[in-house]
Formats: C-alpha cells, sequence, structure tokens
C-alpha cells in the first residue's frame, strides 16, 4: 500500500498492520484501543497534562451523562448537538423521567457546577480540564483516530472577570499548542472559522487545522471564546470589588485523538509509522547481531545497553527474540520506533554500536563510552527533522488562487469580502469547505475572489478529512 | 461532627470539607471529582498502573457501550447486571436497532474480542487491564466514592491455557493487592464469597474487605476465577500443541474508588483527612512563621526549603499566604497532609525546621543540613505507623462468637458447616451478611453454630457499608 498513491487504504493499512487499534468491535466507529497505541496516546496524554498543569488549570473528572433539562438551556448549542448525541432513557427496569445525553462536550455538565462555585472574583480565574472520552453519533464513514463514535480527547473550560481576560486566555491556550504541538512534531494552522461554522454558542472559534498528505485539511481541535454566553443560562456571576454581580467570560479549548491520526498521516511512511520520539512507547530496539561463536558476549552486551539507556530515562526495548534481525528491523519499522541500535561483534571491537533512524534511514555509529549522550543527541536530531520536515510540507500545501476559474488542488488562499453568499459560492465552485481566516488577523489588501469588492482578508479552503 | 459517636455523618462532612467530591451535580450518586479528590485518587491510579505494567499487564481501552447481544450472552451475568445497567436506546433523532449497555463491568466488550485475538497457545496467557469509569445504576442510598453511580476503578482480565495457569493468576494478583494496599497504609481481609453471592458468571469470587471504624465491611475490590463460564458462551479457544482446539481459563480482578472511601474512613480523625504519604497530592506543607522584623528573611528560608523538597522529588506546598499560621494549620490538617514543616526565625538560628505529623500530632525538628533525607524518613515512619495502626484496627475488628445467641457488635467469626441453610440463618439471625470463608482456607475443627455439625471452616458475617 503506497502512501502517496492511496493515502486512504494506507491509512487503514498502518493502523491495523502497527496493531494500534482495533475496529472490529460489535459497535461501528467505536474502536478498541490496544496496548501500542494506548500507549502512544497516553504520552500525549502526560504532556498535555504538563502543559495545561504548568499554566494552572485543575484536572478534574465531571460526570459523563447530562440530564436533558441542563443540555438544553444554550439554544444554539443543543441545536448545534442534537442530531449526533447519544440518549440513556432506561435505567435497569425503569424508564427515566429525565433521560441523560452521553457526554458530547462538558459545557452543560459544568456550568451549573461553575454557577455554584464561583461567588466573588477572588474565585476568579477557574482553569479546568479534563481528560475523558466523549461521544458523537457520527453519521459519516469511520476512520480510526479520525472519525470514531467515542473520542478520547481533553476539554480545558475557564471563567474570567472580563473579557480582556478570556482574550489572554486564549494567547495561553495558543502558546500550550505551539508546546504540545512540537513534542508531537506536527505543524498547523490558526483558522477563525466563519460565523456559520462556529462552535454552537460561540462567540468564536479558532480552528487548529494540520494538512494531510493527500490534501485536506484535518482538524485537530479548537479554542472557543464564548464572552458570557453561557453564562447567562447557567447564571455564572461573580462579585466584583464593588458588589456588583456580573457575568463570567468564558473559554474552551480542546484537542482530540485526531492528534494521533495526525501524526500517523504526516509522519508515515511506506514503511510504516514513524513516532515523534517524545510521545514513542519505545523510542530506541537494541537487536543483537549474533554470529555462532560469540552469541553469548553480543547478548550480553547488547543487554548492557538497553539498561544502561533505560536507566538513563531512555525507552529502550531489547529485542532478543530468536529471528532473523532483518525480520526485526521489518516489524519495528512497522511501528515506527524511531531508533534502531544494532549490536554485533565488530561494533563491540570498534566500541560502538551502529543506529539506523526510522525518519530518514540514517545510519552511523554511536561511541559506547558515550552511549546515552550519543542516543539523547540522535533522538533530539530526530524529531528536530521531522518537525522541520514536517512544516515544510505545511506550507508547499498552500495553492494562491486569484480567480474562481483555478483549478484546485490543495489548500486554497484567496481574497475574500467576509460576506457569507460569497463564502458559500466558493464552497460551491470548488466542493471544499471555508475553513476561515487567518488568526491572529493579517493584514491584506486585494479584492474578494467572487464579487471583487475590496477584501481586507485573505480566507483557506480545503477538503476536510 | 465526631468520627466515634456518627461516623456516617463524620464522613459525608469530611468529604465536603477537605473538598474531595461534589455531589451537588444534578443526577444523584454522579458527583463531580474535584482538583483535591482526583489528584489523590490519580496517585493511586500511578501505583495500580505500576503493579499491574511489572506483572505483565498491558493497559488497553475499550469501548463504553456493549450490544445488548453480546450483553446477554452469558444467563447468569445478564441475570445478574440487567436490573442495575443504563440503557442508550436513542442516537441523534434515531432509535437504535439494537440497544446499547453503558458498562456496567466489561467481560462482555473485552470477550468478543478475545475470541479474535487468541489464536493458539503462544497467544497466552493474555493479560490486559484498564482505569475507566463505569456504572451502576443504584437505589440505595448514595455515598461519596463508596456507593455512586459512575464509579472510577481498574479491571484486570486475563486468560490462560489452564484452570491451574488461571489459579497462579489469582496468587499473583493477592501479590498486586499487597503492594498497592501497602502504598495506601490500609489493611483488608480475603474472603471466598458463598456460591449464592459470587459474581454473576464466575467460578469462585475472593472478596477484599476493609474493616471500618463503625464496624461495618467495606469491599474494596474482588479477584474472580471464571474456569471456563465466560469462553464457551463467547468463544474464546486456543489450539493447543497438538492441534487441538481448547477454551481459555479467564480471571478478573478489579477495585474501585472505594480505595479512597476506605483511605478516608480508616485514617481520618475530628479533624479531618490523614492521607498516606504516598498518595498525598502535597506529603508536606512549609508554613513560615513570620514576625515584623524578619519576615523577609523567613520567607526567603522556607521557600528554600519548599524549593530543596521539590527537587528532591517529595510533593511539597508552600503556604506563604497572607494569614495567621494557625489557621492554615486548620486548613492543611482538614486536607490530611501528612506532615507540616513550620519555620520561625528561631528555628533558622537553630539550624532546623520544626515538623508536626498529621497522623500523631508528634512535633520535633529536622536539621537543615540533612533536609531531605530526614524528611524522607519522618514521611516514612508516618507510612508505617498509619499501616500499623489501621491492621491493629482491623484484628480487633472481629469478634469470636460461639452460639446464635451472642450478642454482634463487630465482625462475627463462627464455625460454619457450608451449607446455604444455615448460612442463611445467620444472616437472617444477626441481620447482616456472610462475607465467606478464609481465602486461602484455613483448617479448622469445630462445629456449626447453626446445626451443630461437624465445620470444617470459619465464616465471617458483618454489615456492609
Amino acid at each position: 500500500m503506497l502512501k502517496d498513491e492511496n493515502f486512504a487504504d494506507w491509512y487503514a493499512d498502518i493502523v491495523e498492520k502497527a496493531n494500534l487499534s482495533d475496529k472490529r468491535y460489535p459497535i461501528k466507529g467505536m474502536n478498541v484501543w490496544t496496548p501500542y497505541g494506548w500507549k502512544i496516546m497516553r504520552q500525549v496524554d502526560t504532556y498535555i497534562r504538563r502543559e495545561l498543569d504548568n499554566t494552572g488549570h485543575d484536572e478534574v473528572c465531571f460526570p459523563l451523562l447530562i440530564p436533558e433539562t441542563e443540555f438544553k438551556k444554550e439554544k444554539d448549542h443543543i441545536k448545534g448537538f442534537d442530531s449526533e448525541v447519544y440518549w440513556v432513557t432506561h435505567a435497569g427496569l425503569n424508564e427515566l423521567d429525565v433521560r441523560l445525553v452521553v457526554r458530547p462536550t462538558s459545557e452543560t455538565a459544568m456550568y451549573p457546577m461553575f454557577a455554584l462555585w464561583i461567588r466573588s472574583h477572588q474565585d476568579l480565574p477557574l482553569k479546568v480540564y479534563q481528560i475523558v472520552n466523549t461521544f458523537r453519533y457520527e453519521t459519516k464513514q469511520t476512520r480510526s483516530f479520525i472519525r470514531v463514535r467515542e473520542i478520547h480527547f481533553f476539554e480545558s473550560h475557564t471563567c474570567h472577570a472580563t473579557e480582556e481576560e478570556a482574550q489572554e486566555q486564549v494567547e495561553e491556550d495558543i502558546r500550550v499548542l505551539a508546546n504540545i504541538m512540537s513534542k508531537l512534531c506536527l505543524p498547523y494552522s490558526l483558522l477563525r472559522r466563519t460565523e456559520w461554522d462556529k462552535f454552537p454558542g460561540a462567540h468564536y472559534t479558532v480552528g487548529i487545522d494540520t494538512a494531510m498528505p493527500n490534501g485536506r485539511a484535518l482538524q485537530i481541535g479548537s479554542i472557543h471564546h464564548y464572552r458570557t454566553n453561557f453564562s447567562v443560562p447557567y447564571g455564572i456571576t461573580y462579585e466584583d470589588g464593588d458588589g456588583e454581580h456580573r457575568h463570567v467570560h468564558q473559554t474552551t479549548y480542546g484537542m482530540s485523538e485526531r492528534l494521533l491520526g495526525a501524526m500517523i498521516g504526516v509522519h508515515g511512511d511506506d514503511k510504516g509509522l514513524v513516532i515523534p520520539p517524545a510521545v514513542a512507547p519505545f523510542q530506541a530496539v537494541v537487536i543483537p547481531i549474533l554470529s555462532k561463536k560469540n552469541a553469548e558476549e553480543v547478548s550480553e552486551a547488547a543487554r548492557g545497553i538497553a539498561d544502561a539507556l533505560s536507566k538513563a530515562g531512555i525507552r529502550v526495548k531489547l529485542d532478543d527474540r530468536d529471528d532473523r534481525p532483518g525480520s526485526k528491523y521489518y516489524d519495528w519499522e512497522i511501528r515506527g520506533v524511531p531508533l534502531r541500535l544494532e549490536l554485533g561483534a565488530r561494533d563491540i571491537e570498534n566500541g560502538v554500536v551502529t543506529f539506523a533512524r526510522r525518519d530518514n534511514g540514517e545510519k552511523g555509529t554511536i561511541a559506547l563510552d558515550s552511549l546515552t549522550e550519543g542516543t539523547r543527541l540522535v533522538l533530539r536530531d530526530i524529531a528536530f527533522s521531522m518537525y522541520e520536515k514536517a512544516w515544510e510540507a505545511q506550507r508547499a500545501s498552500v495553492q494562491d488562487i486569484g480567480s474562481l476559474d483555478a483549478i484546485p488542488e490543495k489548500t486554497l488562499r484567496f481574497g475574500w469580502c467576509g460576506c457569507e453568499e460569497c463564502g458559500h459560492a466558493i464552497e460551491d465552485r470548488f466542493e471544499l469547505k471555508l475553513l476561515g481566516t487567518p488568526y491572529p488577523a493579517e493584514e491584506y489588501q486585494g479584492s474578494c475572489i467572487v464579487c471583487g469588492k475590496p477584501a481586507s482578508t485573505v480566507a483557506y479552503a480545503a477538503r476536510s478529512m
């Protein structure tokens, strides 16, 4: 299966071969996280926790089920969701008086509690997050990690005294995002979604998109500024310094297991996965190259290398199975282990270990007397190269067009007057989705590709995954 | 609220005051994990993961929802659960063809997949676990962490070639249990449940109970040996060395957030929580004792102590709020921080920091030039004392009785012939529950407290929480 020829089949094939997830579970789109895939996702979660903890967010865990009465308090929100939620209607042998929604996102679970928790300006800002699974009754074709019905994600929710402070939170979220994405070696764009495409109930939405190799855009997360759109219906108020009761200004930020989907798509190649060192369950695999006469010596030395790396905090796997080296190479290439260390009798004589990089196939040696430093250095260079290469591809994925006659091949960029009519005209002409305008806004002087009137911004459009 | 006078009210009060959980969520028994409670639970999860990883279990994550058709394959199992599960019947605007159960435990989610995963004896043993929330439509009065409708828990599931290997897994589970419980400073008993009280579908069930200070038994987990009771209906077979297809032998082991409930009940006192050092979000709190003339010097030294402990890997909180020390003591006592470090000008002069232990109130000093070693030593002694004290209480909670005329005050122990009729007679007479017989079995020569016939075992009975 070749990535460049048929991306969709290549993707499905690699998920199966690397054993990241099992989609044979008897509910379509609800997949089993098998050990290897779950290990990667949990490494991603580790960085998410670290970043959110470091920026003063508290981790919480809210109930999965939400009473319909709470769920329906914000009108736009429920309108956006009621065709895609799961309903619990019975418990035991009884029909419930109030139906329960299975969490599609947690605004309506959290905000009734925020109204109890927040009393005065001293309770602000309130910054919490949770890492849970969420549920959407997806009717389109499902795809592992990208379009599923049970979705692993994090969601942070914040409350602030003023709109400006909420705006500062959005800026902080963007810094958190940058830190997480650099660990995953993933590029992204920030686009303010159109008014008709923003999150139901939001004042505005910033979409976080990564360009996939097939030319499509994958939304991997979003940041929302709610102003007081939720705090009014949910009655979340605080008493300010003058004794006045005011509604809080809110934001949310969330990213899902699509992060894993993006890593597979962006970094993988025809040999299999390529996992960024920061989140690889095994950062290095040690493979002894045995010959008859020195099998014992080499085995022991290989074990010594694995032990030394492990003690230094590097996640390492010793593959001492009774199998040909070539067959082992093949296995670990599929699974995307960033660095392979091969150790034979000659390596020992020379005081080195031979390495092969998964990202670009380069080979070299690391001196055994600086093993951990050398290994760390190569891993760091792998991460750096992967990040650079991915950003280059992201930048190259944009096609500037000047008229509706253009032949679309990639993500399109063009002048837009900002009106909904012209927006839909572009979507209809090219059969793709208007992703929005740059966030933060960038200066632009040109004309709308549809109506020809002066345009103060560019917009982006692409097929979405 | 005094623990000895009214345990139930004391417990509810302490959960609220220490801000472990918020039960005001608009669904009864589905509580919000607030930051402090969730931090403790996540520390507990860390030890669970470590123990299960170290014994060769792979972490997975299975879907929450289970089709009714899969759920009903094992007849005893469904009979045991169908009055206490939540049902998803609708998705979006559609009624589902097959209703979905919200996971009450994951046998019926996992076992159809195990049937696909296991082909030959080389795939065995299969050992997986997950840490997720589970759902029971509880109709009795709810109580935070002890009887709730959304329950945080872990469940491990294993498959083996033979009944003996499954039996060895039970023994391994018991070693894992011992390691976890020593971190939580919790005592327990292992009792083989009666035939009429075992887990629906199990060959046998070992209940793990901790005696609570009010004389009741709290079941905090269980280990089940399934033999082939599930592998037959779910078709989980392997090909043995001779090409024969055989059914696997299975076990499960699970413990829930009741572990936190047990820690609150067993260790807490009239001043609040007492958290074991291994799982305390803050193991030590540093409180500067300021006077006017040396406030700056003491503040700085206190910060230095907190930094040094933090660098050494001790979870420490510097409480430099502008408030009276006494008020700070009170706050951290409620929250159960194991060790309080007070630093005043005189301490600095003497080259020490003054400590107060939360578990027994003892005070002393730690030399500043061996700060981290000294702190570690005191924390270790706190853990050891808590564990000893808790085991003493557990042992003292048993009351041996020789006849049905006894006045029951604690957990009862008595000879039992093993028959169901006598078992129920005891339960009816004392209005308590037969917890079972010692696991592993202990030799006993006596007579049944009901029928007087020779009894080959003792049994235990208690009120359950």
